[in-house]
C-alpha cells in the first residue's frame, strides 16, 4: 500500500479471488474509526469499480442503493453511469434482493420480466442485500455489459462485504 | 435523451460551455421531485465525471464533500479512486472552500502548501462551496491528471450547479 488513499483502488492481480479478497481487506482498513455509511459506501463503490476493471471485467455500474423505511430504496453512492433515482421494494432485480433479502445473480437481464433497466447496455448483474436485525438497509448492485458476468464466487465475496458493511456503517 | 437514466451521462458534445451546460440541465431533469442529497449528488458525480470525459478531459476525481457541523468534511459520494474519509475546514483546498466559502482553482496542486494528496497523481483542482443561508453545506470537488485543467468557465458552471444543488437538496 502507498502514501494516498487512492492506492486504495489499484490492485495489482489478475486473479478474481484475489482481488475480491482485497476489497474485503482494503474495505476493513478505509473503515476503521469511520462509522459514516455515505462515506464508506462511497469508497467501497470505488474499490468494487476498479477491482473489477483491473480483471477486465466490463462492469458498467457498481453501487448501492440504501432503504428508507422498509418499502423503498433510494440511489447511494455508485461508480458508472447516472441511475434510477428509487425502487420499491420487490421491483425488479433490486427490490427483489431488498425484499426477499437473498442475493440475486442474474446471466441475462434481458430475460429477466421486471428488470429495471436504468442502463440498457447492461447485460447481467449481480444484486446482494445488507440486512441487520431483519432490516434490509440497503443494497449492493453491479452491473456488466458482459452477459453472465457474476457467479458464487463474486456471491460469496460480496456477501462477506455486505456483512462488514452491516457491522461498519451506521444508518 | 433516450429511454434510460444512464443516458443522461452520454455527452455528445466535443464543447466545454455545452457540456457543461447539459450538466446543469440534466441536473435539474434529475432532481425534479427528488430532495434526497445522497441521491442527487451521487447522479451529479457521475454527470461531471462524464461531461469531463467526454471533452476527453483526463478529470480522475469528480464529487463531493459534505459538512457535519460548520468544522469538518466528510467524504460524499463521488467517481474516481478512493478517497480521504474527512477533513478539517480549513485544511487543504477543500477545507479553504469550506471555511472561506469561496472557490478555490489550483493550477498546480504541488505548488499548493496545504494540499491534501488524497491521489498522487492530481495535478491540478477546483473546489467550489455549496452555501445556504451563511452555511457551508458541501464542497464539489473535482480532480484532474493535467495541469491548469480548471478555468472560469468551470467556475461559473459550478457555482450555479452549487445554488442548483443548495436549492434542491435536503442535507
Amino acid at each position: 500500500m502507498g502514501e494516498h488513499h487512492a492506492d486504495f483502488a489499484n490492485f495489482e492481480t489478475s486473479g478474481r479471488e484475489e482481488a475480491l479478497a482485497l476489497v474485503l481487506q482494503h474495505y476493513e482498513a478505509l473503515t476503521t474509526n469511520q462509522d459514516n455509511w455515505v462515506c464508506n459506501l462511497a469508497n467501497a463503490s470505488s474499490l468494487l469499480w476498479h477491482a473489477y476493471h483491473t480483471l477486465q471485467i466490463p462492469v458498467n455500474w457498481a453501487g448501492f442503493y440504501v432503504s428508507y423505511g422498509q418499502d423503498e430504496l433510494v440511489l447511494g453512492p455508485f461508480q458508472g453511469k447516472v441511475a434510477c433515482q428509487t425502487i420499491k421494494f420487490g421491483k425488479g432485480v433490486c427490490g427483489k434482493a431488498a425484499a426477499e433479502q437473498a442475493t440475486q445473480v442474474v446471466c441475462d437481464v434481458n430475460k429477466e420480466p421486471d428488470h429495471i433497466a436504468c442502463d440498457g447496455e447492461t447485460k447481467s448483474e449481480i444484486v446482494v442485500p445488507v440486512v441487520s436485525n431483519g432490516e434490509t438497509l440497503a443494497v449492493i448492485d453491479i452491473d456488466c455489459l458482459d452477459y453472465d458476468a457474476f457467479g458464487p464466487l463474486d456471491q460469496y465475496f460480496l456477501e462477506r462485504l455486505a456483512k462488514l458493511i452491516s457491522k461498519t456503517c451506521k444508518f
